[in-house]
């Protein structure tokens, strides 16, 4: 960060982006503009993606080299923006030369290279955010909202479903590439540990698998599940979750009417013995108004602004590992046909018994 | 039924139904209004039930003794609408009377009632039928024959989703509730032996699951999923259906556009040596016309034939069977997280031995 | 009605029906389970009608002659459930026998045939209820209580579709079809006197129009607009209702979302001198819950109500007049390619002067 | 355009720019990508505007004075993309400096300055294009290519929906804003002139009509209907074509199923004599699968395209007068209440003669 003349807290955070494909431009795009931030340097390995850069945004320097990056003393913090075999080996020389890192999901291909990651960044107090940006979207922000203000009430279940026709990639299933949204999603709106894991899939196509089912087990009779799938005709971005008190449908194809909270539910016949009856509620649905900023803007803000009040970001290295942990967990569980995985919850508190 | 005085082809077949609850009322209307049958007698232990059968068919004989039905020579088949636990002892006792069964899915409580009945039918040679009614209705069929002429080409997966508010039962669960139909469809469309299943499912309200994940292995890659609720705020009943050449999604909530079929699909890059890249294909939908005729009558025509002419239904006792083969590995799946469970594929084969 | 012995006030309304059509078996089952009210008498010319009848409703009379039930000293009211050229006279005679009247919708062919019958049942104290049958479900009775309430604050627009693949008539156009219940829901909705009409129309089939575009001007700069279709590929019954406050679609072919009430509006940006801006405010949408009860069950309870403690209906013979103007005064406009055309306000305030 | 040597035939378009607000940045994004073409100049009143060009497109030079462009050498077309009242002065100079024009809808604030422009243009040979960007999308293609090939059969009528909350301007009404779209799609799709007008419409906010209703009698007992408005609570974007063979409806909002072709249709039952009798025909829905290129990208080349090989685009002058000229008919017969209007087709062919 920029020091000031004396010594007292730094106010602007120096970027470098490494990874200038696919979702690089919107990284470099939204830091570009947010404030107290300032990207400094672009690195990729095809010069004609940093001519683009060069084009849009002249001030920025660009090089093929990330070490232009991961050793500039003139940068504050790393934004990986990479395939993510190389999300460890950048993110680790960037802890390693003392730079926050932004990282994008899923956070690494193991588990044990998120632990490695984490315990650096803990002892050198430096700070890890995974971009599941989903989680600074309007209708997840509605939606934890509303579970913080107990208006669903004690969850129930999480019912999500992810299907599209592509994007077949060769070296990672359709669980990789499209389960880390909602794993993160659930991770951050149930808030417990998943107890199991039971995963189905097959392949259809290639050597990878196209389609895959996944149930979640957690505590106090939550359960959450997963489809996913890249050979479907249409495309569904749709998720139910289920509260005692409410329930919610999340629609995020919808253009103006992305949550529907309904006043609907059962109960169980009280003080009638043994009797097991349960009875319904319905009322009114109510459509909260979401907020449209784009969630990449808020995420963006976010991680300059923890780390120049140096906080810990929700959606830090921990909650990246989760979602790893969770994604080994089902290809364990899928490579044998729903055998029950388990996240090895015991590494993270090694991590953090370690830092 | 109702024999000539030359000994020869009978033309009338003689029902009485026993059970006139919920869907009762549907099977005598329909019956009544079939050719070549007439319903002559309905059982019911509620009069006032009775009652209404007399006001509205005064020519049907009522009564709350079921042997009424079961032991008069004056009725060839019996229709038996009762809740499940009465499946058995009624169906046994008609057949045992000589008389061909139709009876409400599922077929039975276990799987070897199904196969003691499907026992005494074939060995008195009498038509089972087992009311899986939505294997009548126009999508069905319609996908059915679309099947049948290939231009789904290799199925690769069954997909359905059957949630609603309510019906919770204290002595079912949702699986024994909803699933049959998907069950009964999928076996019908699908034409395989499911090769294992994986259950995963939670109990929210009382002591029986109400929300349940279901994954069927098939040869061939095939592979089906089935997520039924009972405590979904909003009532879904739609179908996946994906294969080679063309996917279709089956909506049957819509009032007219009910199966819809695209030329959509992924393809191998072939003669590309290693590479395991695909390519899209993505052309026009196609929205086949669907006939409207109500699906219990084009059933009840069918039973009513093929006693007539001595053929053995698809939806027989075997079909039944089958379905409760899979509801029982649902639930021992179910039971223990997941845990892979097999259909007993021997038992059927058993009773073909015994025949 | 059945009067008591001590000459005190009646408690059950004789309800003779003419008509046993489409529509009529309705009527019938409606009025028979009415409390207070019994379907003496059913007439109709078809024999296999009337069959019915006896069939269903054992105790109910039934005649080919009209008059059986007119000048029935057994009959306190006639629902007149025929073609529209038969409404005038039936009713007629039926007032004239000092019989409450009951009719189907439109009310009559002609404003002045209206005028008389209203005419007729003001002299003789007896009520006259129109068949608007909307005007009795669920979403009309919630939006109308939305405008009581100041909800949507004083009404701008009022803007229909009813459109669908046929009824095609050879003596009716499509206005005197379907505009009938978007002309009685307007009516009683806005309750203002329209002012003009304009409407334009085409006939692409046969000798009468099968698509016609209604404007109605009111008082106040409140227009309504009903587009009406024989010939539409898709059946849409929608309606946008624009409040200065707020605003709501209801969609009658949607089977839970029926009316949405959005917290949208637009502000002229007050205190600016001479500026014209406006501003744009959009909150949240809420989806009241509906009533699911047959609109005809409470209308027929309404009707019985009315007569028993004399009271004059919302929807009585003024009520159809005025849709009946509205309906003469379209076909006026439509004839001249949209010439303004007015409802002849002068009428019903004769008829009330005579009584 | 850039001349060769030998006098022979130009194979650049040089193109200038005048106005970046809302829509001239994709104008110069598109023309900048055009094969054929060059951006040489931007002019905008806004420095802050020019800024932007400067950066994304460093070889495009900025001016605030359209002169700079109106009168340059080396400027071969002039793009007008302004608010309307500036288009006719603008395009004016343009013309008469020997440049063609590409100019933003509606053409020109009256005909007549429309009819000046396009008698110019003829006399000095010189190509203009009026920017009806909807004429180019996938859809109105697709549905252009279904009435070319008979598809639809002879057209019955075309109903058209374009609502949503604002845009309210102080100097133009709703017509001005939505109409333009669906009057210059209508005129491409039905190619006949219009006959008469009728219009009506309110002002609920400020001095201009927010929403209006719009019929166009063409010959043939086609009918065109358009419901625009700027104060819906939802936006609908939606087009309903009949023809005797086949009916669609283009949902403009829909991402994948834009263009619905349904095979339904009613038929007059021949040779029954006097009878007036009518019948239906309800077969598949097809939805032909519609391009995505943006429209306006292929535009942009055929402006070029038509400058290159000196031909006549179909969105000509005269095609921008038609839609001015029901522009002004509407705005006559909704200030005296759907008082008919004529489009003085008169005009057209005076221009004509003139050239």
């Amino acid at each position: 960060m920029n020091n000031n003349n004396d010594g007292g807290r730094s106010d602007t955070v120096r970027i470098g982006v490494i990874g200038y494909g696919y979702w690089g431009p919107n990284i470099v795009r939204n830091f570009h503009s947010t404030p107290n931030a300032v990207v400094t340097s672009v690195c990729d390995l095809n010069p004609k993606s940093l001519d683009r850069v060069s084009r849009s945004y002249p001030s920025i320097a660009v090089t093929t080299d990330p070490l232009d990056i991961l050793e500039s003393p003139e940068i504050d913090a790393v934004a990986v923006v990479t395939p993510i075999s190389h999300h460890f080996p950048l993110a680790k020389l960037a802890l390693q030369n003392e730079k926050h890192v932004f990282v994008e999901k899923p956070f690494t291909k193991t588990a044990s290279e998120a632990v490695q990651l984490i315990e650096i960044a803990e002892r050198k107090k430096l700070v890890i955010m995974v971009d599941h940006t989903f989680l600074f979207c309007g209708a997840v922000r509605k939606i934890r909202e509303l579970i913080d203000q107990d208006v669903l009430g004690a969850l129930y279940y999480y019912d999500s479903m992810r299907v599209n026709l592509g994007l077949f990639q060769h070296d990672a299933n359709v669980v990789w590439d499209l389960a880390p949204h909602d794993l993160a999603i659930m991770d951050y709106l149930i808030q417990g540990d998943p107890q199991a894991i039971v995963a189905t899939g097959e392949k259809h196509v290639n050597n990878v698998e196209n389609v895959a089912f996944i149930t979640i087990y957690f505590a106090d009779r939550i359960i959450a599940h997963l489809n996913v799938n890249w050979l479907s005709p249409v495309k569904v971005r749709s998720t139910f979750i289920c509260g005692e008190k409410k329930m919610l449908v999340w629609n995020d194809l919808e253009a103006d009417e992305k949550v529907k909270v309904y006043d609907k539910g059962v109960e169980r016949a009280n003080g009638k013995g043994s009797d097991d009856r349960v009875s319904y509620r319905a009322g009114d649905l109510w459509v909260p108004r979401v907020e449209h900023v784009e969630a990449l803007t808020i995420e963006a803000q976010y991680f300059v602004d923890c780390i120049l009040n140096s906080r810990t970001p929700f959606n830090d290295g921990r909650a990246g590992l989760r979602v790893v942990q969770m994604l080994e967990a089902i290809d364990r569980s899928m490579a044998k046909m729903g055998e029950l995985a388990y996240c090895s919850p015991s590494a993270p508190k090694a991590a953090a018994a370690a830092s």
